[in-house]
């Protein structure tokens, strides 16, 4: 019975633990700091060299930063960024971007 | 005289063609083919892989369609598409995503 319950106990916490994981309001406090410069922290870009992130699937951002990360994808800024980026930061900051409503207005 | 009438005279072909080279609304039609069915032809993705491209600047969209071209940056499906578009279709495609107005709305 002891052993179920740390067994219980341990399977609890790791749900919990994985639950929190991911955080868009922390994403946001993460992407003021490097991101939003560039792609803003609504997600329109401020830089022209610069992407939207507003309403991207979060798992294409993750993507993404992981191919910088790994040099799959190159860009000399990205690179460095993405380096310094945990997995959690990764999916916090694409929680955020995710999140935001993305509206277009096609050309008449 | 007659020479400078010749120069002057293809100088201006060579103006009216570069201007006619990027066109939007042709490349609307050519975003219908191929792109519209994962980026949506409003550029909002219709496809959870897929990036939006809605307001995307148009150098960041011919950039990124030259290196799926060139095999800089890769992915299955973008690699095959990009092989077969000309630095013209590239052109008129970014403009046409570029023109279409997006805004964001950041959560509360």
């Amino acid at each position: 019975m002891k052993t179920y319950l740390l067994a219980l106990a341990a399977a609890l916490t790791l749900a919990a633990n994985a639950t929190q994981a991911v955080d868009p309001v922390v994403g946001k406090a993460k992407a003021q700091g490097q991101c939003a410069v560039c792609h803003g922290i609504d997600g329109i870009a401020k830089n022209p060299e610069a992407p939207h992130l507003a309403g991207e699937q979060a798992n294409y951002i993750v993507k993404q930063l992981k191919a910088f990360k790994t040099g799959a994808r190159k860009h000399d800024q990205m690179s460095i960024i993405a380096e310094g980026l945990s997995d959690e930061d990764a999916a916090d900051i694409a929680a955020w971007y995710a999140r935001i409503k993305v509206t277009a207005t096609m050309p008449e």
